[in-house]
């Protein structure tokens, strides 16, 4: 079955949710992969900081048996860009990723979603993926 | 301006390809990414092994202060899927993410390519990606 990758850009997002602290945000993603089934592998995450040492966004992934989640945070904006995607190569993950996308989500009450579904090749016949 | 995600599938990938050493696609990844004018700020590759301890796959990460780089490679089945991410935000970097996408696509000898241009919303008046 085709692979799936959710891709979800947060606009206007609570100013209180975790998108400066890196080891908040760690601990939230890491949370709800588990809540959803999916097996953390590893994890990277990088806080950035204004030029006058003030913390600014994150960026991290948590690395997946079932591929990879990806973050970005802009505080400053109120943005934060989201991927969960989850290759299906052995068994689908599609529910478990849906789940994660939603929880993250929720945990940073956007004022607007802009999200896409992209359905991975594989090599296992999906050729309707191949003209998006 | 809108972020560029792109995305890509890569079927049929050359058996010689730097598809099973962590340490090889990394440099390759780190290198591209360097030669594409991109920054990176973090890198995490975790190898997966097969039960009788042979090597398998490997799932890789590079953080970039331009969004990130994503690569699963699944040797058995000569499949590897890619993805380029660079926000935008700043500067646009749309020509260094398709110089590096079109780098790594040609590492992986492909007989065939998915690929997918997603462009992302980063709150900049893009509201063409929302309907995506």
């Amino acid at each position: 079955m085709p692979g799936l990758h959710l891709i979800a850009d947060l606009l206007g997002c609570a100013p209180a949710s975790p998108m400066r602290d890196e080891a908040a945000l760690a601990a939230l993603c890491r949370r709800e992969a588990a809540a959803a089934g999916l097996t953390v592998v590893g994890e990277l995450f990088h806080p950035f900081t204004h030029d006058d040492g003030t913390r600014a966004g994150v960026t991290g992934v948590l690395l997946l048996a079932e591929s990879h989640v990806a973050i970005h945070t802009w505080p400053e904006r109120g943005l934060v860009t989201l991927d969960v995607y989850v290759c299906n190569v052995n068994d689908d993950r599609s529910a478990g990723a849906e789940r994660l996308l939603a929880a993250l989500r929720e945990a940073f009450v956007p004022a607007h979603v802009a999200l896409h579904r992209v359905r991975r090749d594989t090599g296992a016949g999906v050729a309707a993926s191949a003209d998006r």
